[in-house]
């Protein structure tokens, strides 16, 4: 299954919708930063949910990789969030 | 070479110095994100550099791929940042 790396940078006004959208998606990491994996379709709908919710001046950059075993994740100091998915 | 992406999350004290200190290394992204490719020497000198910096409570998640070829990049409203590196 694809694994996902997601940031946004988004109004202040839009951060605490962003943040529910994308944890319902993938694994709070730190930030804006979120992990996991997605099918084709789940990761289809989120982007459109996260394009519906946008608005001028917000962005999301999203980093797709074929398998989670495509990178290593290296954390220093603290881990804020760990890699679990709560469904 | 490696490809990499690195996101940081620190006591609001030490904001400016880590982006001064990745964006040595890496390509500012959006908020606290940055990529790009580095030798295994340059990765470990940037690894050293940032627990330098660090204190109690901050983090970096740094995700390491063998090539920039193993992700694609997708991008939703504005590219915040251009992945050019200014040498």
């Amino acid at each position: 299954m694809p694994y996902f790396i997601a940031v946004y940078d988004v109004n202040q006004k839009r951060v605490g919708k962003m943040l529910k959208l994308f944890r319902r998606y993938l694994t709070w990491i730190q930030n804006s930063v979120f992990e996991g994996e997605l099918t084709e379709a789940q990761y289809q709908r989120l982007r459109h949910e996260a394009n519906m919710l946008m608005e001028e001046g917000d962005g999301v950059v999203i980093y797709r990789m074929r398998e989670e075993r495509y990178h290593e994740r290296h954390v220093l100091g603290v881990d804020k969030g760990k890699p679990q998915r709560f469904l």
